[in-house]
């Protein structure tokens, strides 16, 4: 028997600045929507041609229906995409969804929200669901007909 | 409001002859199961880069959630793509789902079917809910995203 | 040391049929030029996705530096691939230059003049210089810089 | 009547540093080569999408036939697109050619090279000939069937 608790909750994201948004997005502050994660690095070739690509087509498809937030989790290369760089990238690539970065402990590589999520790397899908829970946690390549699927399986799943 | 009697009836396929099918797949007979349309000509260049390869998709990532059904309806060049003709088709392009081909009466250049769901050429994409009625119509390209969150809700849809 | 008897000499066409073409094209009647020979099946995959579109930049691009001959070699499925077939094909998918359909002999299931040439398969690219030689005999895809390049030296080369 | 005083001389470039190169190349001391140069920024959608890649086939392509060059001229958003940002674009791209960035005089928001050049965005593609001179100036996107038959002839080209 599939219970709710067989989904792990969404831990928050620990952001230090954003782009693309008037207030600060949380997911506590978003508990009831279905939110989309798109974890990326601006100088990852395969979230500037697949993962982010997806993630505006997600945008564009479901509109009000979800929420799309970019994770900029820099795990290599640091200085190479400090947020000054970011914003160009995002302007230049036509994001239009908030961005996130990713903050950091002094001293360590990997910034904390990507180690909260244990993300293998960029780009990664991650979705909550409503209730505030994990229920994509997809590295690489997702297909766009089994995404749809399941995102308009979360949209229409009732509060539990 | 909005009723069922919104949705159009899916009048039933006239087919002269199937590929890929141990059976004779009817509508009547499929009721109960969402099934996907998919209308082509195998000399139409759209079909052929856009409306099959999806049809592909869907049947490899819905397997057995909903039924695929190619339907080939020929209004044009007729002499050029008969029954012998498509069936090498299938055989190269790989296509695994039941094919239909779309029948005639005598002296009509637009085949039965076609004109039943009155499409407006190749490729369309049809789905009929596991009651029976036309939920998508869809001439030319459609995105993936939204067909796979049009299919997990009809699939998800309880008879009515 | 290389000298021109390194290149064979290309063997006449056998075509049963031509089209898109006033005349009856030979390779004896192009002598002098250079001459674009994309071997082809309609129903071949790669043919329509790679072979043909490429021939159809070459056609594009060289225009009246040289000439592209389409070659229909039909060693498979052949009732599904008639002239009749190919004839709708050629229209659908807008092949502008001349398309040869390549003969039989009685009771042999590869063509003749894919006999002549020893080619593999489909799609082959074929070209043949100034002095009536093969100089490129590629099956499966080639690369347009490299095509390119070998086209602009065949070209510029002085009759022997 | 053309004469090679058609053609201008390419004026030399002026750069700050060099990635991916041993010593310091400059058109004078690469005089007697064909020289491609792909002007670009990291942060361009273009540039990523189609001219490094060209750039990328062409050295792949034509090996020790000629000298690819990059060329990083930032005329916008100089801050986000810093040396140290630029490295890190080479290494996740896999870019192997030489690429120096363009130069600044204080104060002028367009390069020097680009000023010089006049160039009117990237990605741009410049080929310089054994001579010294320009012989291909174009903005946007080039056909690879056309640049591999222009170097191809600028290759074979004698000296003047």
């Amino acid at each position: 028997m599939s219970t709710q608790r067989d989904f792990p909750p969404a831990p928050e994201l620990a952001i230090s600045r954003w782009f693309n948004a008037d207030d600060t997005p949380t997911l506590a502050g978003l508990r009831g929507e279905v939110v989309v994660i798109e974890a990326f690095q601006m100088l990852c070739p395969g979230c500037v041609s697949h993962g982010l690509p997806q993630a505006q087509r997600i945008h564009q498809t479901f509109g009000d229906e979800l929420t799309v937030l970019g994770l900029h989790c820099v795990f290599e290369h640091h200085e190479a995409m400090t947020p000054v760089s970011l914003e160009a990238f995002l302007h230049e690539y036509r994001i239009g969804f908030p961005v996130g970065v990713d903050d950091y402990e002094s001293g360590v590589t990997t910034p904390i929200t990507m180690a909260r999520y244990q993300l293998r790397g960029t780009p990664s899908l991650v979705v909550v669901d409503r209730a505030g829970r994990i229920r994509v946690h997809a590295f690489g390549q997702a297909d766009d007909l089994l995404v749809g699927a399941t995102l308009a399986r979360l949209i229409d799943e009732p509060l539990p």
